[in-house]
């Protein structure tokens, strides 16, 4: 152990105290320095802060036990917003959560294409300011953008998006933020370590242990895309062989499917002559896969093998305890993927499980990330999101 | 977030302090505020106790700067020691280590064979008396045993072992053991997301987060060797196919050795009527390739390959920023395996190196598993080593 993972036992008491509140749901003062190890004095004085702040409330009394009656406490949910930005290739996702992560609005909208940054800029400010007009929502109470995107995608618009909003913009990739969602929604119940298995465009993880969202040194934890399926198959663009995305991801899928006349004339991909994107096409495949069409079930199936493969490497690595599949692939076609990385999983006690919220975690994410970037500062000793100059280097 | 990683403040405040000084090897007391973030007066507290117990001694003072000179502080390295007991197939290795976890004391000793349980628990008992009494040190100076083993063995011999030797004992996997001597050692220097490579009879990664062992919920984090790099490959014992242990670890190696005439001839693997433990022929087959027998050293690379492609696997999940490549495989092939693991992660940002004690590695992690058994009692969020009652269930 060295020095640096000491915690330094104040700098983050207020933010532990909100994190515990919002894990609890309601809970006495009592209860507090219980979750926290704080003592009495130090939780009194906090929550009376948080209070004068409207991030918290007193919310009736706990039923008697003997003593005298506790005053539960619970988040404000309706004080602070945020919103969260999915862009991927196809589609660009949008939620509007309270300061409890809940979503209380969502839209989609096309993707960006091969637009102009700036246009793509102005075009994500303008479908902010409708989101929260939608709900009503004063824009003094929405804390900050969180803008997510597929790994090699996105940074440069951050400094543009602060501009146009007038809001900070925390970035991150997909995957990691569709795990924060899951954390966020309970979807990882009380697990350990918890991941989100995204598929996308690509095939991503978002990794979550103890609570806390790893993204490791440079920020690409949990990049299962490029663990390899097959040591002597085929060649990923990064270089290496058989990579599970390369082998099987989403845009393997619909190569394949494409290569394959019927297939394709069955799909409907024959007819896009403008090739629409992989989310499109694959969300086609799935959909012919689910009407019985058994050649886009077998690539389907063929798909999942590996990816369940990959994902056994990244249970055993990481002892996973929940594993979540999320992300719009998972979406479309997790009735198919679900048993058979379960089937893989055997023997791992590990509990695999389809996302209730799979083609918006990601958005949902996004914007637990901008409330987290507001209200919790410190990481436990783990690493935060980073802000837009150190994040856009390494996305590059 | 939830709230169970809310840090308590003050419960591993001692533990912190040492853990810090033991870091900086010498450090003022305003060193450690800044280190731990805990006051002047706490500090000031600590320390004392610390000195009273004699753990921590005064060691001159730093430099002056214009102010007072400032005292350093430093662990008492011979206030107390470890003894750590590396169990594997064909051979004991035995550390006794100091409270600085650097090793006084190493001893090699054959494997237990089929010997009956309670002969190995009197012969490690016996050994271990041998071990403390060829450096003189005191009994009543040796806080602890710790007890390592490949994943499937060795749980219960753990709680005979506190009964013969008298000392509590601490169980782990070699490979845990191993990350964790590198860390005490600084073979991980200032490193964020660490892993040792642990080639012994099979293989397996310990993983060290923010100077944190990972070991995951059920304590099997790191099973790197049950990663497929093979989705369609041969059958591994597991139930799986294509794990790297199976199609390229120790034993698969010695297998495809014996399989061919002209290489088991040429390595002594042939004459060898009884077979030795994996570990002795691999290490022989190893010494083959040194001296340049081409099918010996085309039989390690091809390992080597399959290993490079798994590690590249575990440095994609976790975000590795070290790897080091440890256990007694690698004592004795690491220079086959090393530029070839690199090569495999060129373009990951990985420093990737051998370990300075590839042999001794799991034996001196051993003992600093006992050393913090017994002064850090907080895990900091993450999971500490498993006292015996609860190991000897998941390693049943």
């Amino acid at each position: 152990m060295s020095a640096t993972t000491s915690s330094k036992p104040h700098a983050s008491s207020k933010a532990a105290v909100l994190d515990a509140i919002r894990a609890a749901g309601t809970i006495s003062r009592v209860g507090l320095i219980n979750a926290t190890g704080f003592t009495a004095p130090t939780i009194s004085n906090l929550v009376r802060k948080l209070i004068n702040e409207g991030l918290v409330v007193e919310t009736g009394h706990a039923e008697s036990t003997g003593g005298k009656r506790r005053v539960l406490l619970q988040l404000n949910h309706a004080a602070r917003y945020a919103v969260g930005v999915h862009l991927d290739h196809g589609v660009m996702t949008y939620a509007l959560t309270n300061l409890g992560g809940v979503a209380v609005a969502r839209i989609a909208r096309p993707g960006a294409g091969a637009a102009e940054p700036a246009v793509v800029v102005a075009r994500i400010a303008a479908e902010i300011a409708t989101l929260i007009d939608s709900v009503g929502v004063e824009r003094g109470r929405v804390l900050g953008v969180g803008l997510v995107f597929p790994r090699p995608l996105g940074g440069p618009l951050g400094p543009a998006l602060e501009h146009a909003t007038g809001l900070p913009v925390v970035l991150d990739n997909d995957a990691t933020a569709a795990a924060l969602g899951e954390q966020w929604t309970g979807g990882f119940g009380t697990a350990t370590a918890a991941a989100a298995l995204y598929l996308g465009t690509g095939i991503g993880a978002g990794l979550v242990i103890n609570g806390i969202t790893y993204r490791g040194p440079s920020g690409n934890a949990g990049d299962i895309g490029h663990v390899s399926v097959q040591a002597d198959g085929p060649p990923c663009w990064c270089g290496a062989q058989g990579c599970v995305e390369a082998v099987a991801g989403p845009a393997a899928v619909v190569a394949q499917a494409r290569a394959d006349r019927t297939l394709a004339a069955a799909t409907g991909l024959a007819e896009s002559a403008k090739r629409a994107s992989v989310a499109t096409d694959f969300a086609a495949i799935s959909r012919a896969a689910r009407r019985g069409e058994q050649r886009a079930l077998a690539l389907l199936e063929r798909s999942a093998r590996y990816v369940a493969t990959a994902t056994r490497g990244l249970a055993a690595i990481m002892d996973l305890d929940v594993l979540v599949l999320t992300g719009p692939g998972f979406a479309v076609a997790g009735s198919v993927y679900l048993p058979i990385v379960r089937r893989e999983l055997h023997g791992y006690a590990v509990d695999v499980r389809l996302s209730r919220s799979a083609a918006t975690a990601s958005a949902i994410g996004a914007a637990a990330l901008a409330l987290e970037s507001e209200l919790v500062p410190l990481s436990h000793g783990l690493r935060l999101p980073e802000r837009l100059d150190s994040f856009s280097e390494s996305a590059g």
